[in-house]
């Protein structure tokens, strides 16, 4: 059994690399603090007699031999780094709880028929370098490698810089090492766990996903002496946009559809002028690819009716599209079958946001397992998963990794 | 007459004093700019025989003598400082129509009964010091004069100071010269006039205006893996209440109900974050006091619901109340008789922005001229309104004036 005392000094003691005021971390990819934050990880597991290997995105493999070494290894991880205000678990619990099982498989003396892979996937937050999961992306054959490498910062440093900077040498090749299987450890970063009192998300898929940045035009003009009649007001459009699509999502009571307007930015903006033009981003959700698509149609006929209403013009650029993802029926049923056995309340769920693992599956099988957060807070200092609940979710990982090992 | 040509030709002179690259003019309150753009008034003044005159505040009374000089003068005027991209009417034709007139009556060699004062008021736009209006407001005896000289601009730098550095030495007190009465000549800044072909606004009033600010506090949540019926959306809120509201006002078929949101800004906003706390400005306006008491309730009642429905807490700030105002029946008659006997077309209207007449309405009888601008745009560089247009107001204020010295 796993030790969840040891599992949240860890967890705190990788905190406390890059601590924020507010109780968070502050991890950006690439830094000094990542960076920090992975040689700790490296000490711990070279204790463990591990050794590891960088790929050329700085992915960082660290094994553990089994008995078949000729297998490819199954594989547990996540990210270690954060958002700017970033919280302590979001992608932490899944390396360190991958660190726990095999420190607890060290202290049992027990040696898994397949290798296994703790694995850290470089820039998942996409925060410092957009998109996110680039990496884990560009390990999948998602993105090309250099494209990848030339992704720079707001300030103009290149993920490729950075590597060089950090002296990462890569000894495998981009899609190296293949895996037997992957599992992946996340805090669920929404409510429903902990609103149902479940210990474990069984995660069987992934939700699809759609970005569009809005720009609506209509003319700037004085608030006082312009009738209404007479405006093409692009805050107005936009808020009859919103109210509207706010309202389709809410309609539909199972709860897959999800619809965010995260990003509303007025142009020269003033306090007695209509707003002449803007810009909307929005993020669209479901977990069925034909609802996602029927999701943009009325998006999109929601853009045209407001056109009209408004008389205003819109320009609609998607910049991201990742279809659903299920993940793999075996890797499913072995996180199932640990909750199951360890009595753990669990249910299965899709995830809501992207993880690692949405590249991942697709060149290997992947399942992954949530445990609860508090509040369903996340990307923020205050995320808060209990020892208790980490040490759960680590539990299962254990379980159903030294399953697939051994199976 | 009056002379449209020469009127035009100061216009286009005094655009030359910070002049933008898209055609408009940037002359700050007070700046470098600001005072170049009256020395070049005064040079044309000096010509013209005339004297002149500061207050505390730097409002500038240009003076021609009447044959009746123990009696207050009959005032015209208005301001020259502009919006940071500002136009070049706004502002600077009631200024420059009343240097038309006052050489017109220099040409004809003309002395009125009452004398005239040319004035010039301070810092109007409110863009380098806020409020708008602010020295006619301490002018008025609505501000206070210390009050008024303390205020500073985004980099700290008061009234008081760049009155001291420009050198602007006060002979008059604060209040002085009483005024027989006051003509402000203005471009409508609004569609009207232009729309129905009409070239003369007879102003007989301001309306009522208010300003608010709106804070709506919600729950930052992931925009995946959150449920709509978990989200304390704020901007899915403030949605809902600009919606409603701006629709309300387009119900009222008189045109006269105005609901203006000029700046939205979401805290920390992110595309994949449903946001947790913006700030919305509020802008709402009527010709009638009651009425706009009315429409001020019905967003207050707004706002509520707006808290039930979406689970979001508000605070609401009113930091503007500006009560309609009924201008001068002798004076709006005066402007009306004028337009009548030079058949110029024309129809009474309220103005729907604030003024430097409204505050010296509340110690002077007051009235206001509008003539049409192009597309009703303004707070632009492309402001415009034809030598014709200018020139037919200037005739209609240069009358009236005359009329009203001479009673
Ligand atoms: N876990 C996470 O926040 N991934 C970023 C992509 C998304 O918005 O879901
Ligand atoms: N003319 C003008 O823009 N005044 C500022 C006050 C207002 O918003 O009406």
């Amino acid at each position: 059994d796993i030790d969840d005392e040891r599992l949240w000094d860890s967890l705190m003691a990788m905190a406390e690399i890059g601590p924020t005021a507010g109780g968070g971390s502050c991890r950006l990819a690439l830094t000094d603090e990542d960076d920090a934050g992975r040689r700790l990880l490296l000490e711990w597991c070279e204790a463990l007699g591990c050794r590891w290997r960088l790929d050329p995105i700085g992915n960082l493999f660290i094994r553990r031999e089994g008995r078949r070494n000729d297998l490819p290894p199954v594989a547990m991880g996540s990210h270690l780094d954060t958002q700017p205000l970033g919280g302590r678990f979001d992608g932490i619990l899944g390396v360190l709880g991958g660190l726990e099982v095999l420190r607890t498989l060290a202290d049992a003396g027990v040696v898994t028929e397949r290798p296994l892979e703790l694995v850290v996937w470089t820039n998942e937050e996409g925060s410092r370098f957009a998109p996110a999961m680039v990496a884990s992306g560009t390990y999948a054959g998602v993105f090309k490698l250099d494209d990848t490498l030339a992704i720079a910062d707001s300030a103009g440093v290149t993920m490729g810089q950075e590597l060089e900077r950090l002296n990462y040498r890569a000894e495998l090749e981009v899609g190296e090492p293949g895996l037997d299987s992957y599992f992946e450890l996340h805090i669920e970063q929404g409510p429903v766990l902990e609103e149902c009192e479940e210990a474990i998300g069984v995660v069987s898929g992934v939700q699809g996903m759609r970005w569009f940045d809005l720009t609506i035009k209509g003319q700037n003009s004085h608030a006082g002496p312009t009738p209404m009649a007479y405006r093409h007001d692009a805050l107005a459009a936009a808020a009859r946009l919103i109210d509207r699509l706010y309202a389709h999502a809410l309609e539909d009571s199972s709860g897959a559809t999800r619809v965010t307007f995260g990003q509303l930015d007025i142009s020269s903006a003033s306090r007695n002028v209509v707003p002449g033009e803007l810009c909307l981003s929005v993020d669209l959700r479901h977990g069925d690819e034909a609802q996602l698509d029927a999701l943009q149609q009325r998006f999109e006929q929601e853009v045209v009716s407001i056109e009209e209403a408004f008389g205003v013009s819109t320009q609609c650029q998607r910049i991201w599209a990742s279809p659903v993802v299920s993940f793999d029926d075996a890797c499913i049923d072995a996180v199932e079958a640990a909750a199951r056995q360890r009595q753990l309340p669990h249910r299965r769920m899709m995830s809501g946001a992207g993880h690692d693992a949405v590249y991942v599956a697709r060149v290997a099988p992947t399942a992954m397992i949530f445990v609860p957060c508090r509040d369903g807070i996340s990307h923020n200092e205050a995320e808060y998963s209990s020892p208790e609940q980490c040490g759960q979710g680590t539990q299962v990982l254990c379980d159903a990794v030294i399953a697939h090992a051994n199976r």
